[in-house]
C-alpha cells in the first residue's frame, strides 16, 4: 500500500551501462530475481559512500577495500535475500569467490568488482548458486535492463524504485537514471539501504566525490522509516562520460537533475515504508545549528506516538510537542517555538493558537501526504525530514517478515 | 494485557503519611478517580527530579519554583486526564491557584504544594472542578489510602502499580511505600512519568537527594516503551521521619529495601507498557563506558524491528546485530561481541555460535520473559534496561487514545 508511488515512468539507457538481473535461487520463489549485474564501461568513474555501522556487512567492507585500492570498478554484483552480515571471515570469502565469479570470464581484477547484498542478517551467503548465475548474466546485460535490475534488488519493497531525468549540456543529452531499494530498516546514515544512479556525464572524480556526499545528506540521509539503520547501506552514483558532456561541477541545471533523481528515489522508499498509510514532510526552519534542525526533525519523525497519531490521522499534537521537547538539542526556547500541521498554526510563541479548531486539525491530518513544520525562531538553520506512519501493517510485515 | 503484573499486594501504610483520590471532572467517567491529594506531616523531608523535556509542563514548573523557593512541602496535589504542558502562562496561573485551593484551608503557603498531572498535553487545566473537590478530599485523607491513591493517579495503565517494604533500623521498623503510574510515552530522563515514593524513616536532606538521584539511575532512567519523554515526569521521595529511626545514608538494609521499591514499580511500567505482550530486560557488559552500555541497551530496547520480532517471539536475531552496530557508542570491536538470548548462544567473538539452532532460540523467544545479553568485552561498564515489546494492540491504543 505505496502511498503515492507509481510504477517508474520511462527509464532512460545511461550510454556507458549495462545491466541484467535473474534468479539464481537466494530467495525461493523461482519468479522472483535475486540477482542484479551492473557493467561499467571503462573509463567510467565512481563515488560510493556506506554504512556507518559498527556491524557493516561483508561486502560493504570488500567494497570500501576495492575502492581504496583505487580500482577502476567495472561491475557491481548485487544481492537480495541475504546481507551477508555478521558472517565474519567466512562471509568475506564468499564475498570475495563472488567478485571472482564475475572478474575471471572478463578477465579483470576482482577489485573492479564491487560486491552489495541485502536481505537477512547473520546467515552465510551461498557463494555456488550466485557463481552459477554468473555466465548467463552477463549475457543478458542490455542497456535498456534498468527496470529489470530495480525490481532484482527488491526485499519487502512492494514496487520497484527508479528516476530517470536528462538534461542537455553543451548541446549534447545527458541522461540520468537511477535505482534504489529499500522499505524497512531505514535511516540511512551516510547512505541509504541500496541506491545505485549513472549518469553519462563526464564529472571530474573530486566533483563526483563532493557531488554525491552534498545530495545524499539531502536526500537519503533525510529519511527515515523505523530509525534502524542497516548493516548494508550503499549508495553509488556513477559517471561514464560515455556522453562525452563535460560536467561543471557548479553547472546547477545538471546538480539540479541530479537531486531530483536523489530526493525522487528518497521519496519513493518513504512512499513504500512497511505499512506506509502516509507521507510525511517535516520542516524544521529557525533552528541554532543545521544538526538541531535534523535532530528535532528526526525525533518527530521516529517518536511512536506521533507515528500512530499519523496513523489514526489524530491531530494529537500534544505528541509533536512531547517530541520536539525530548529532541537532544544544544537551544531550543519553548515560548518561540511555532508549529503547523500543513497551514494550520497549532503553536505560535510556544502557546496554542486560540484560532485552532479541532476540525481544521483532523482534516490536515485526513490527508493521505502530511506537512509537519516546526519553526524555533532562533537561528538560520534548517532541515527536511521524510518519513511514514506506523501502522498495524508495519507491525505485521516485521511480525512475520520470516515467517 | 499486562506481563506478570499482579494486583498490589499489602501496602503498609507509612508514618506521617496520609492519602485521597477522587473523581472531580476531568476525566468523563464518574467511577474514574482523577485527582489525588497526599499530606506529609511536618518535618518531612522531600526530594524529586524532573522531566529534562524543553516543553516541561506547568505544574514541573512550578514544582520545581516551589522547591526552589526552599519550601517544607506538606502537600502534593495530582490530577489526571490533563498534563497542563505547552499551556503558557494561563497553564502556570491554573497550577498556582490549584495549590492555593489546597494551601489557603489548611493555613498553609502556596509554595508548601506540588502540583504534579498527566494526561493529554496542549489543553488547558480546568481549576473550578479542581479547586470544588480540595475540601472533601481533605477530609477524605487516610494513612491507608495508597491503593486508592495509585489508582487515582492512572491514564492508560491497565492495573495501579504500588509496591512496599519494611525493614527494621536499630530496632525500629521503618516502612517504605510507592506507586508509580505510566504506560506510554515511557523514556524518564531524570526521572519517571510521576512516580512517589515515602519512608518514615529520618532522612538527613543531603542523603535523601544523593539517594534518589543514584537509584533513579538504575530503575526509571533504565525503562523505556517508546523512546518517548513525557513533558511531565516526575518522581519524589519523601522521608517523614516519623519512626523515629534515623538512617545512615550508607546503611544497605535500608538502601536495598529502598531500591527494590524502586526497581519493582519501574518494571511494573513496563509490565503494564502499552499493547505488551513481553517483558525484556537487556544487559550489556564489558562497555568501554555506563554511557556506551546505556547506549547500546537502549538502542536494543527501542528498534521497532527488535521489539515487532520479540512480539511474533521471532528470533531473528539479525536485528539485534543491527541496533548493536547502530549505537552511537564510542568504542566497539564487532569481533569482540558475543550475545546470548537467554542462556543461548548467538554471536561468540561476532561470529555465529557453530552451535546455534533455529529451535532453541525460538524457546528463548516464545518466552513471556525474555533476557537479551551482549557482552562487548572492552571494558567494565555496564547496564540493565528493562523494555517491551511493540503490538498490533500498541499502535491500536496509541491510535484510539483520544477516541
Amino acid at each position: 500500500m505505496a502511498v503515492g508511488l507509481q510504477a517508474p515512468g520511462e527509464l532512460h539507457a545511461v550510454a556507458g551501462i549495462r545491466l541484467a538481473a535473474t534468479h539464481c535461487g537466494i530467495k525461493k520463489d523461482p519468479a522472483i530475481r535475486d540477482l542484479t549485474l551492473i557493467e561499467l564501461s571503462e573509463g567510467s568513474r565512481l563515488s560510493a559512500v556506506f554504512t556507518r555501522s559498527h556491524f557493516s556487512a561483508a561486502p560493504v567492507q570488500l567494497s570500501r577495500q576495492h575502492l581504496a585500492a583505487n580500482s577502476r570498478p567495472r561491475f557491481l554484483l548485487i544481492n537480495s535475500g541475504n546481507a551477508n552480515a555478521a558472517t565474519g571471515s567466512a562471509g568475506l570469502k564468499a564475498a570475495v569467490e563472488c567478485c571472482d565469479a564475475v572478474a575471471a570470464p572478463s578477465g579483470l581484477e576482482r577489485e573492479q568488482v564491487l560486491p552489495f547484498s541485502t536481505g537477512v542478517i547473520a546467515e552465510l551467503l551461498p557463494v555456488a548458486p550466485i557463481a552459477a548465475a554468473i555466465p548467463d548474466l552477463i549475457n543478458l546485460l542490455d542497456a535498456d535492463n534498468w527496470l529489470q535490475a530495480a525490481k532484482g534488488i527488491m526485499t519487502t519493497d512492494t514496487l520497484p524504485k527508479a528516476v530517470s531525468r536528462q538534461c542537455t549540456i553543451a548541446g549534447k543529452t545527458v541522461s540520468i537514471t537511477g535505482m534504489a531499494k529499500g522499505s524497512g530498516m531505514i535511516k540511512p546514515d551516510m547512505a541509504t539501504m541500496l541506491a545505485f544512479i549513472a549518469t553519462d556525464a563526464d564529472i571530474p572524480q573530486p566533483a563526483l566525490d563532493g557531488l554525491l556526499r552534498q545530495i545524499v545528506e539531502t536526500s537519503f540521509n533525510s529519511i527515515t522509516v523505523d530509525g534502524d539503520t542497516s548493516t548494508n547501506d550503499s549508495c553509488v552514483l556513477i559517471a561514464t562520460g560515455a556522453s562525452g558532456a563535460v560536467v561543471d561541477p557548479d553547472d546547477n541545471q545538471f546538480r539540479s537533475a541530479l537531486r531530483s533523481v536523489f530526493e525522487q528515489l528518497a521519496q519513493a522508499i518513504i512512499r513504500d515504508a512497511e505499512g506506509a498509510t502516509k507521507f510525511v514532510e517535516i520542516r524544521v526552519d529557525g533552528a541554532a545549528s543545521p544538526a538541531d534542525a535534523r535532530s528535532i526533525g528526526f525525533t518527530i519523525a521516529e517518536s511512536p506516538l506521533v507515528k500512530t497519531a499519523l496513523f489514526a490521522s489524530d491531530p494529537n499534537w500534544g505528541r509533536l510537542i512531547m517530541a520536539i521537547g525530548r529532541a537532544p538539542v544544544s537551544k531550543l526556547d519553548p515560548e518561540r517555538v511555532d508549529l503547523y500541521l500543513g497551514q494550520v498554526p497549532l503553536l505560535l510563541q510556544g502557546l496554542p493558537d486560540p484560532a485552532y479548531r479541532e476540525d481544521r486539525g483532523a482534516d490536515e491530518m485526513a490527508r493521505e501526504e502530511i506537512c509537519i513544520r516546526v519553526d524555533l525562531n532562533l537561528g538560520d538553520a534548517s532541515a527536511r525530514i521524510w518519513t511514514s506512519d506506523l501502522s498495524y501493517e508495519y507491525v505485521k510485515i516485521n511480525a512475520e517478515y520470516r515467517s
